[in-house]
């Protein structure tokens, strides 16, 4: 069953990652999405390897969102640098990917609902 | 085609909206799906008719994600303070989710790319 990320009470940080993929990546079709799916999956347990991280949300219908969370800003730039993740970034700009926007957030309140079970 | 939110130099708010779907609400199926299709495009367009509103991205696959993009903290607690909105919010949470989380961030900085046309 899917869920979401659950993060602790705020102040914590935001990664959005918006994206509008390539019609045909290098008109070569199916190959490359399947290495997409596997650099994404990839670059998710990264992240999740890095000090500091504290969940990820993704989405993918028209448009791709995925939103991490993390614990303060070094934790951002510690992942932004690493060398798998900036290698990603790079072939994700060059093959899979006709736009995308990358914004960094100060979560400064949260609240959340759940359904009661039974 | 699919395209992001543009929104200008940072600072500015996000608010970001992260759900599960109910797997069939009200046992009663396409209606009330058809419900909520209608309500979420209302809602769309009600923020978008709101001072201070930027912008919006959606997507949906195993979760939904919605990142409404916004000029200040005023602008965001004027859309949430609004009767239409409260009514599908509190409509959603007994019939369209099983959990949603919100978050209000700041957006501290910001960087965009795009393919080249031709």
């Amino acid at each position: 069953m899917p869920d979401l990320a659950t993060t602790p009470p705020a102040p914590y940080y935001a990664v959005i990652f918006t994206t509008v993929r390539s019609a045909d990546p290098d008109g070569a079709g199916a190959v490359d999405l399947d290495g997409y799916e596997d650099t994404a999956a990839r670059m998710e347990a990264l992240a999740a390897a890095q000090p500091g991280y504290l969940g990820i949300d993704s989405a993918r219908s028209d448009i791709g969102i995925t939103v991490s969370y993390w614990a303060d800003e070094a934790s951002i730039r510690s992942w932004r640098d690493d060398a798998q993740h900036t290698l990603a970034r790079e072939t994700g700009r060059r093959r899979w990917y006709d736009r995308y926007e990358l914004r960094v957030a100060r979560v400064e309140r949260a609240y959340g609902w759940s359904r009661q079970p039974g």
